[in-house]
């Protein structure tokens, strides 16, 4: 079921706006508040609530919300926490439908009464037909239609103008400092900005979902402490891959001691970072690890300008930096092509005795006092069709050479990114902000410059890529008979049903039984104790490999033996004799349930060393084939599979069709399967198929 | 033996200095470079040689060397390649010592012309007793006497003071601009800068020595291109630990691409870059990966506080920043200590109503207009013995707030950073660089500030670490009468008799012989083909596990007809029959001859996925216990070493030795072995100790 999202138009942008708790004091929270709104320049109507004042900053002020001329399109409200409750009913019953409560003493410190409180006032708000931003939150800024109800010092002053990247964060001072000060210094612009605090009624993805149907919005950065809902987040994702327009996260939570903080901090739960991190990369939203890298990936994005592949060619006098380019390139996974003949030959007319142009191409003679020369060069390689980024590489110049780069770059329709080292020597003004406000990317640096148009070539790449069909889910077989806690042969029998390949086998009720078993089944088998008690069967030493028709019954006696010994209570069904499986690479395959995303299909390698490395890749359901092979590739042991110095290549589409049956299952589940694993699944050579070998099903009470 | 640098006194700080091809036209390279001279306040004799002009600047010209008045200290040649031997010989006759040639056209280029004249000039200098900078380069800059050779832009305007960071590269954009003008606009102070170019005689890491001793610097930043003797480095490194200057490098060339632009731009010869990483944090220098990241460093370390330890307190009014802070510290090794019950009661005195201080402290209600209060916090924490460095975190505040808090830090001995992502509110000239200039680190963002904090933390540690003791190198046993190509049997004992454990073994001529000499061991044998000329014998089908003494004949029968019938050719000497090994870990050791460093002991864990992860060390000779262990720690298998989710523990100790004995044998050969391998070295359970199953030896020619 696709997520819904609020219309939030009267909420970002109110025809009247009212303040509960405002003040005519500067050093209190409301009195900040207050004059933000009324120096922003907000022409909509403003209502100051507070009974101890007649007017304040010249405006009438009404004692209670009961007493305005009308009903808000949105209040705000800074009262201390034991008055909301009132404030809201009031909201209420006058017909307020969009509130902002900015007060703190809520879930965010962590205590039951927090909590409780925080429930209780969200209740109170349903129950009156209120959505609710916070509490515990710092506000929002809209440049678009200048209504900002927030205390930020950010906006002091004169109004910066609206531009096209939105700021989304939990907290105040990250946002509202961290990205988007910083990124108006830096010379873009910004549609709104949101400090939402604790996200008791509206979350993060309400206001990210505005921002994406905002038609002045083209990039949107998030700072998420948490994310409640992985199918709104996908939702969400969906929508601004329609709309092309990217979503940038930083996912605060990222070691324990984050997770911790975090709680305390907007009393949110964090999940697994690594399930956070393929999660949030199948979803086509960029994750990014600090503030600057936010400001640095929405200057590049926000030009619209996508790109067509990896191949940059980059331009320089300063051949120090083009080998620290060559070095850094390929380390983002970003090439420097050869020029086609046509470049070569064009920049042999443009530049006399320089020889055969390669990329980087180092142009010390040509364009020191030669800014004609540069541009030509720029808009020379802009035209090979090998090329994806222009990219020239800037130390110290003059106005003319730089101006001239930059109207070189933004004539083509190519993406470019401008790496300047040092300043212009002979005008002040012409700073890197304004070469952004031009419509350009701008770095100082190059290694964070590689990042940056990695991730714009991930963004790339993600848009291409074809989207994935979502055939119907064969109905699931046999769940509605599976006992309570199945055994490994009830696991595997229902795993045969819906189209897993497991290896032949029969349960022996006594280890009598097992010796004849064996003879039938033929061959090489293998002896487990069979109990829905065990989870861990080796470890108690109730596996045997390499047995036959002669051995087993000894085998299967002598493992009985030992198993009431060291768990006499035990219930112990039989034993399962199973053909061995065939030598092959090893993995794991699993289905979970994230707190946060959902259920979640895990792949990895087996072996130590893989588990030492965790070297495994998650993805959301349903996982379509690409999707299964993509999740193969991002191991480091993929080699392995591939076939690795002359090895033979395992049967990567029998695991491909293992994992995509897998996704089947847990789509077709419909909650009813809390866990699964596939450990280990042996995947033989081509063509030998991939052979679940041990299973253990966990059903959702 | 030590390394020796030459006194580059007069080099650096000359009292005279002549510009051959001077020129009055800045469109010149010669024009710039003596206006330069002349704009940075030089105080010495300038003596401008071009045979074409009586007088450039004002300053009369000479036509030649031969005609100056004296020997000037230093002379910069910015003439045609092929004028200058010329006038090397004049400077030579006329008793000149330094010379920097900036004129290209050497070996830069990469062809065998441009190498052969390089060759000849540097002749030509040793010939007449000079040394020599460059050619190819873009001078240096002494800010500590005032002297300036180098046409670069970034020293136009009034001379910056001199400062406390010495900046060198082969390159002149990067060193320059990227770095040097950069760090002054950060608000750090120069002391030098070098540009060395191609390193044809003095290399950079003969002015990284003069700078070492320079009493003014403290930190010094390399841009590496090249380094072409490792044991000179390791000279240098030693200086550089003896007098606490920490040496912060960006090696150049990492990748492939890097390497061959690193081979056009200085015709230098990188080397495998995992065996630069380890060895520059062997010898205690800082590697970083870009530009911003050297000044980082430098703003951390130029203050000279060491940190005692990775124990931070972070204090802020952006709980936001805080949940970053938790979230990166960890990430680089760092963490957030409980504060002491002394700091919690004087934290609790100074902020009412604030309960118990956790860290990161979040301190919002008290610190927002209370300057005081937020000073009177960082001075308690300052003397908390668990906090290692005092992490205020601002955003926008008053001049007031951030004076206090600067004035706070400065009182305190105390390792400090300040994170300030924000601007002061009420004073536009309290900059960050402001800060920097008082004497503190100041960063913007969080992650770099945690990485540079963690470089400085890793400083730290290696200053504390014992220093190797240089035990005296055993005599190596038989390496005189090892044959000039050693077959398996040849190594083993070669090793055997070197302190190594070998399996017990003895040689077949003939594989009649086999199954005797198999009785002979008794127990579990192997057999292998004993050649000189098969490296890679399991390949071959030349191995055979678990034989004995009936079997081992009919074995050796079978595998010396396979290998006569793919190599008829091969020299067999007949086979080699060995007990087998305990099962345990499997290791690779080995030593090889790196390019750049010299002979380097490698240690990597058996194994596919090993393998694939290259999970290995590298160190330079002499390997000590303790560093052999650092070695062992720092593979991601280490686990398995050191007992894994129950298993018991190897025998490390017995490895350790393993390493060190090898670390002998390379000491002790003298270079009389160019690469030796030990794959598998067999690690058993603690005290089972590390056999060396298989051995190659090559000897050098």
């Amino acid at each position: 079921m696709p997520a819904s999202f609020p219309d939030l138009k009267p909420f970002f942008s109110p025809k009247s706006a009212a303040l509960v708790g405002a003040s005519a004091d500067l050093r209190k929270f409301g009195g900040r508040c207050l004059k933000q709104l009324v120096d922003f320049g907000y022409e909509g109507r403003i209502y100051p609530v507070n009974p101890k004042a007649d007017t304040i900053l010249g405006m009438p002020c009404y004692p209670d919300i009961a007493s305005l001329p009308e009903a808000p399109d949105h209040v705000g409200i800074v009262v201390p926490g034991k008055a909301i409750p009132g404030v809201l009913k009031q909201c209420g019953d006058r017909g307020v439908r969009h509130v902002t409560i900015f007060s703190s003493g809520f879930s965010e410190g962590g205590s039951a009464d927090g909590a409780a409180f925080q429930a209780e006032i969200v209740a109170l708000a349903r129950e009156h037909g209120i959505r609710l931003m916070g509490p515990n939150c710092n506000g929002l800024i809209n440049y678009v239609d200048g209504f900002a109800l927030t205390s930020t010092a950010t906006i002091n002053g004169p109004r910066a103008p609206k531009g096209d990247v939105a700021v989304l964060g939990h907290s105040g001072g990250l946002a509202q400092v961290n990205v988007m000060y910083r990124a108006q210094q830096a010379g873009l612009g910004i549609s709104y900005q949101v400090s939402c605090g604790n996200d008791a009624d509206l979350d993060i993805l309400d206001y990210a979902a505005f921002m994406v149907d905002d038609p002045e919005t083209r990039v949107i950065l998030m700072l998420a402490e948490t994310i409640r809902d992985g199918g709104k987040l996908r939702a969400l994702s969906d929508r601004a891959r329609a709309a092309d327009k990217p979503i940038v996260m930083m996912k605060l939570g990222r070691s324990e001691e984050g997770m911790q903080a975090a709680v305390s901090h907007t009393g949110a739960l964090a999940s697994s970072d690594s399930v956070a991190d393929d999660v949030l990369r199948q979803l086509g939203i960029l994750r990014v690890d600090d503030c600057h890298e936010m400001i640095d990936v929405a200057m590049m994005l926000r030009t619209g300008r996508r790109l067509g592949g990896r191949g940059l060619a980059a331009v320089s006098i300063s051949g120090g930096n083009l080998v620290h380019l060559a070095d850094q390139g390929p380390m983002h996974g970003l090439a420097f092509p050869d020029f086609g003949s046509a470049t070569k030959t064009r920049m042999a007319e443009l530049i006399p005795n320089y020889g055969q142009a390669s990329n980087p191409a180092d142009v010390t003679s040509a364009a020191i006092g030669s800014p004609e020369i540069f541009a030509g060069v720029l808009e020379t390689i802009a035209q090979d069709p090998a090329v994806d980024v222009i990219l020239p590489v800037l130390t110290l110049h003059s106005a003319e050479l730089i101006r001239g780069t930059a109207q070189a770059l933004l004539a083509s329709p190519k993406p470019c990114a401008v790496i300047w080292s040092g300043n212009c020597t002979d005008d002040d003004t012409l700073t890197h902000a304004e070469l952004v406000r031009m419509g350009l990317p701008v770095f100082r640096d190059i290694a964070p410059a590689m990042q940056v148009i990695d991730a714009a070539a991930r963004y790339a790449e993600l848009a291409q890529a074809a989207r994935p069909v979502v055939a119907p889910v064969p109905p699931v077989q046999g769940l509605d008979t599976l006992p309570g806690q199945p055994d490994e042969a009830d696991a595997k029998a229902f795993l045969a049903a819906n189209g897993f390949d497991v290896p032949r086998g029969m349960v022996a009720e006594t280890a009598a039984d097992a010796g004849p078993l064996a003879d039938r089944l033929g061959g090489a088998v293998v002896v487990k104790i069979l109990s829905a008690e065990i989870g861990h069967k080796t470890e108690l030493g109730g596996v045997q490999l390499n047995l036959n028709g002669a051995t087993a019954s000894a085998a299967a006696e002598e493992m009985g033996a030992r198993i009431r010994e060291v768990a006499p209570d035990l219930e112990l069904r039989g034993f399962l004799i199973e053909e061995m499986a065939a030598p092959g690479v090893e993995m794991i395959l699993g289905l979970s349930r994230d707190p946060v995303f959902g259920m979640v299909l895990t792949v990895g390698l087996g072996g130590i060393m893989a588990e030492l490395l965790e070297d495994v890749a998650h993805r959301l359901l349903p996982v379509s084939e690409d999707e299964a092979l993509s999740m193969l590739r991002q191991l480091r042991g993929w080699p392995l599979l591939d076939g690795h110095r002359g090895r033979a290549p395992a049967d990567v589409s029998a695991l491909v069709r293992t994992i995509t049956t897998l996704s089947d299952l847990g789509m077709g589940s419909d909650g009813r399967i809390e866990t699964l694993d596939l450990n280990p699944v042996i995947v033989g050579e081509a063509g030998q198929g991939a052979t679940v070998c041990d299973a253990l099903v966990v059903l959702s009470r």
